[in-house]
């Protein structure tokens, strides 16, 4: 089944102990489509700016991603400027933010064709516009949702009543942390399920994801990655490849989630061994398969 | 076959969110050997000062551990003073060390019997103590050893010396960055086995544990606690229920090495939801398997 995904396309530059780089395609449904398009038809809804290159619009389409909702406004496009640091590559430093053309009161349009997509995910972006998306939505199968310590702080409300309308809430640990108010990741998610969705993920970055149901909770460690470049993105490609699965698979039960889980766990080691979607955007499923092997042989 | 234990068999104060105990039985031996007892006979080599309740004798003795090498000499026991605060209770402060005994130059001994011992594990305590312990030994069929920042920092050259004679190597991962100078684990694990351990195995506390070898490699997630009483002892327990398993099994494989380490993080998970030994001074096999298959279907 068909995969719907808002959040941002942007251009980044971002600096790494293993170099710089600028003005790359970035974004959290750009990282995201990279991963999900290798199971099914991805939309794409985003808004970029006039100094969007159109190189990428091409690039786009012919990874199989439908762009007819990337809409284009005058003005710039998001822009972020960050860097890791060798001493804790997990944590990204914000240099820079230009919101650009998501100043603008950014409504997302869909076709009526998208309304009726039946699994939905609300990438990284304002929470007001992640509801304004879901006003548009009909009779999903699956709404997954992520967000962002910025909004944790400065858009709690409107993000409460989002995770009240949604099935599946992606969330790194310190997102957990701080919107829970409990330290210990257990107890996190489980206030984050009482929060509204159904399903809980916390991503631990190197130390792996847990999982957490009414039903079943689960947890496994990330595949080890000795060199890592660019983390930038490498959640937003996990909650592609947990999407872009379950979307392909149809089902959404324990088994189904332990191999999203999986798969995710896989794409997003790729999206770290290289800066922006360089590493993603060329891999085959085959490639994904030799390593999910090897993660398998790793973890059993 | 039985089991060796040298490390520091210490009175504890501890301060956690839950609460405050004095003078509770602790040290790195204590809390290894309440886990290693489970699985094989103990054999437990320390030094004790003449405060030492004699209660903790018959103590060890109904644990069926022999304490014919648990010295006891004039002088204060060696005391350590911690806290754990509410924000990050996966690290001790240390607000007191009292070496006691540990400063008259404790030189181990042990029985004629001890010395063939085939599987000896060196806990925590000063390496050039557990190079003494070492001299002692005879044609051993596993040598483990555990060690703190602290040797790292003052005492790096007995350590290095240490670590070319023994085969595996548990550390945590502050541990093993430290000493390595290498933030990814993956290539810290590297460098610690060219140090001399042919296995290395890297505890990351709530997050599991990384496992290494020449020829295979392995991750587990621990087993998630809600409560966190007090992780005194954690890494120490986990030591206890690895090397205990493998002297059981009498194996030195990948999979005594994946069932060792699921029987360490199970009973571990025991020690961190009570203060000291409490939880674990009364564990039986019955309740570790019980346990361990929740474990084994959380991260399958």
């Amino acid at each position: 089944m068909s995969l719907l995904v808002l959040g941002t396309v942007a251009l980044d530059d971002v600096k790494t102990p293993c170099g710089i780089r600028n003005n790359m395609l970035g974004g959290s449904a750009s990282h995201f489509s990279m991963a999900a398009r290798l199971f099914t038809k991805v939309n794409l809804v985003a808004i970029v700016g006039s100094d969007f290159p159109k190189k990428y619009f091409r690039f786009f389409e012919d990874k199989g991603i439908d762009v007819s909702s990337l809409h284009r406004a005058e003005g710039k496009t998001f822009h972020w400027e960050g860097e890791y640091k060798k001493e804790d590559l997990n944590k990204a430093l914000t240099i820079a933010t230009e919101i650009g053309v998501l100043t603008t009161n950014f409504i997302p349009r869909i076709t009526d064709a998208q309304r009726r997509i039946p699994y939905v995910f609300l990438a990284n972006i304002d929470p007001e516009i992640q509801l304004e998306l879901l006003r548009l939505v009909r009779t999903q199968k699956l709404v997954g949702v992520d967000s962002m310590n910025l909004w944790i702080n400065i858009k709690r409300k409107p993000l409460e009543k989002l995770l009240k309308k949604v099935d599946l809430f992606v969330a790194n640990d310190g997102e957990a942390r701080l919107l829970s108010g409990e330290n210990n990741l257990i107890r996190a998610a489980k206030y984050l399920r009482n929060m509204g969705p159904k399903f809980v993920v916390v991503k631990k970055g190197e130390h792996g994801v847990l999982f957490f149901s009414d039903r079943f909770m689960f947890s496994f460690p990330a595949y080890p990655i000795e060199r890592v470049v660019d983390p930038t993105g490498a959640g937003d490609t996990f909650a592609g490849g947990l999407m872009g699965y379950l979307a392909k698979a149809g089902r959404i039960n324990e088994m189904a989630f332990k191999r999203a889980v999986l798969y995710a766990t896989t794409i997003a080691s790729f999206n770290v061994q290289g800066f922006g979607v360089t590493k993603t955007e060329n891999l085959t499923m085959p490639v994904v398969n030799g390593r999910l092997k090897e993660l398998i042989k790793f973890i059993s």
